[in-house]
């Protein structure tokens, strides 16, 4: 399950300067703190160098300006960490699909399944789906009616998609994962919520990761569109016709809701929850658990919440802010007097 | 998979006035933008009414006051979001079961299921289950011992349900829901937790709404309860022993703690938090991602949080927030000390 | 499928000192207000004293000092609520697994499963994968390449288990769960994200509990690691390289990032989220919510976030929250001017 690969081959592979025995034999990759003398491993944080002269690996994927004072052997790399991510794949011990449909598939017959793909046991694939060249399908998936898989995508063991799902080429689907469920849509009449069916579809990319337990529905009438290269990590809520653009990644537990749209080259951090119909513009960043509840139409980060502090402060902390109004209007009131009385008058910057 | 039906017949499934050709052939649903000359639309939000004139709509769903100034096709309606709502199950191209049992299913000899009900591929039914008439059970589902499914419920494909889950009916229930997990009780004795079984089940009242990968644990000792009407979306966290009220409707990415109730047509919406053994009564709205730690006793909206701001200002206002405390004392130590010397007096509303 | 058990044979099974009855037959479990004359209830929440004298239980688990009072039929213990999560699973309702391996299941030639497992119906088990004595692997079940699963495992309907995964014994694991998931690993070019495969698999110690739809990602290098006795809820994410030392729970929603660890004996309440490369230390509580962004090396309860209000007075504090900066500069200017003008002087605390 483990992959032996020569660091002669592993420069070539990289196109990097190797300093050290092309014949040496690697069997893995690790921390330099924890890898051992058949493992390779990098220097990309700075922070980490002081780990480097005492490191055991086999070998150390690391830039020009690093390598000056190491003398062990090395892979030398304009991107040390991006080198990792490239070779990463080579030691990676998950099972490769063998190929062929397991016997206990269960296949519409006027699906189209390409004789490259591999289709896992109990799978099930709807009326009209298209499934391209080299795609895996993982044990329990589900692929609804005419959904298209492009070439290459791997969908790990139990994933569904909803009919009508159109995804690209070589996008990364994680177990648990649900496509194109009904987006939560009603018409309220005298207190009672009337189901609107959900008659739009989903697309998705190219390149584009789904993570454990992530649900992204499909659109009310309209689709909910996924850009290229987008990253979404577990746990994610995509409501319908939400729009997310090219580049942009999500950490888990992010929380969209409906018809949002979010710009190219953003990133979300954990927990962040973006309130409906708003627009994200590109490059912004949003830190942890931030409470997003209009537009962004400038690039930079945001944020929102209160630090941490022992619970005894933070109680005291929570009950003056229930006071703030109160204190402000006093503090105004307060510069208003001692304005009369000394003769600075009132500083007071509040417009 | 798209429906085509006449104008004059959607006016009599609406009971809508129809101003135009009954036999005009509506093939879909769109926004009044987006609509093509085979679709009908509907003006609800009268934000939305300047799009009307342009509209390319083959008809529009709308008030009496908004068709007066409409030259166009128009169903005239009292409430055209409802109308809309009714109507888009017309053209939903959601696949229909075709009814039966596929040959796949694992139905427990003693389980009960209605010769109209349709149970997909892959489906396990265990001992005792009861799956009443025009019920639809996904492929991949599991249905537990006992377990009761009332007329006409649709379970998405791979659905849980563990054992004693009682539904009524029209129930949709959507991918990845699992229902009657077992909630999260611990006797901690020395710093070890002891599991606690859970010996309640779920009750889920009629026309209930649950949504992908959504949980509803079950009961500690009696059962945890959802009324009827109740529509929950996405990712949502029910602990034991809850007890949601008629008509009430949560957001995405909520999550109840055990033992909560909460009262009928409230509205929660996304990431809320709600902490364990409270009440809120009905007609309570709360908004995003506010965490209720206590009670709610009269109906209204409620919020916490704060809110975004750009990174560098928020570190400020964060840091102030934990000094906030000890500018309170100072300002009532002003307060006092500029009543010593003004003739006001101190003007502190503070109790 | 529910127990009938001698009141006796529960004395002797707990070591209590039984007052009343060892032949009275015992059919289930119910709290004080509603137990039935056939069930046994228990006292150990001093707050529910109130609802002992009226209770119409056949008897009552409590303390001797509580049972001196107590006219009726009781068990006393030393701990009631540890008494109860022992005798609860005598009741439990739950279906025991029948033993044996149903005939659809997809078992791999070399993958070793003990004679006294339980495998469920459509459950998958990859090449050299290890399933010890007593495990129950529920129906959807999908057990990865090389897993172990210790004695006396229970897997509910519809877990997965990527490759390389090693779960102790007696170790609890709910349905939708996905252990192994790859982990969120990208490295950033010139604004494309490209994937780190994730190499390091997930070691979950003993007695483990793990809850509905929650995702333990597998390492990028070396494996994530949940220590033994750890208790996670429902719909929880924990990412690559975590730590989880011994004993420790969290309730629903939380989300742990990449490579942080948490110490033992921990309790951290629902929707808590922390950051990233951070260490928690022993014996912390963290409150519902709170937002985690450095390490805490202090034993003690931490809470960050606001009180709820009603909407209208939350957004005034929230825009007040947004001047706190400048309040607090003006409230410094105002101490120094009242300074120069009342004996006192400065009276600030500030540093």
């Amino acid at each position: 399950m483990t992959a032996t690969i020569k660091l002669g081959e592993l420069a070539e592979f990289l196109g990097a300067t190797l300093r050290g025995s092309p014949e040496k034999e690697i069997t893995g990759l690790a921390t330099l703190q924890e890898a051992g003398p058949a493992q390779l491993s990098f220097l990309a944080n700075p922070q980490y160098r002081k780990y480097l002269v005492d490191s055991r690996a086999a070998a150390v994927l690391l830039k020009a300006a690093d390598a000056e004072g190491f003398a062990g052997e090395a892979l030398v790399v304009d991107d040390p960490y991006l080198a990792y991510a490239r070779v990463s794949h080579l030691f990676d011990p998950k099972p490769k699909a063998c190929g062929g449909t397991h016997p206990s598939a269960v296949i519409a017959d006027d699906a189209q399944v390409d004789p490259t793909a591999s289709i896992g046991a109990f799978a099930v694939i709807e009326s009209g789906a298209r499934i391209a060249a080299g795609v895996t399908v993982g044990a329990h998936c589900f692929i609804g009616a005419r959904c298209e898989i492009g070439a290459d995508g791997w969908l790990a063991p139990r994933v569904t998609l909803y009919h009508d799902v159109r995804i690209g080429e070589r996008v990364v689907i994680q177990s648990g994962a649900v496509i194109g469920g009904e987006g939560f849509g009603f018409a309220n009449a005298k207190g009672i919520w009337n189901k609107i069916a959900q008659v739009g579809g989903v697309v998705i990319g190219d390149d584009v990761e789904i993570g454990v337990n992530t649900a992204v529905d499909r659109g009310a009438l309209a689709d909910t569109v996924i850009g290229n290269g987008v990253k979404l990590d577990n746990q994610i809520q995509i409501a319908h016709n939400v729009q997310i653009g090219d580049h942009t990644a999500m950490a888990a537990c992010v929380g969209i809701s409906g018809s949002t749209r979010i710009g190219k080259h953003c990133m979300l951090a954990g927990g962040v929850g973006l309130v409906g119909h708003i627009d994200i513009c590109d490059n912004v960043f949003i830190t942890g658990m931030t409470m997003v509840t209009h537009s962004i139409t400038e690039p930079g980060a945001y944020s929102s919440g209160t630090a941490m502090q022992p619970a005894a402060e933070w109680r005291k902390s929570a009950a003056r802010l229930r006071q703030l109004d109160d204190m402000a209007r006093r503090l105004k009131q307060l510069e208003k007097r001692v304005g009369d009385v000394t003769p600075g008058g009132n500083a007071s910057s509040e417009g």
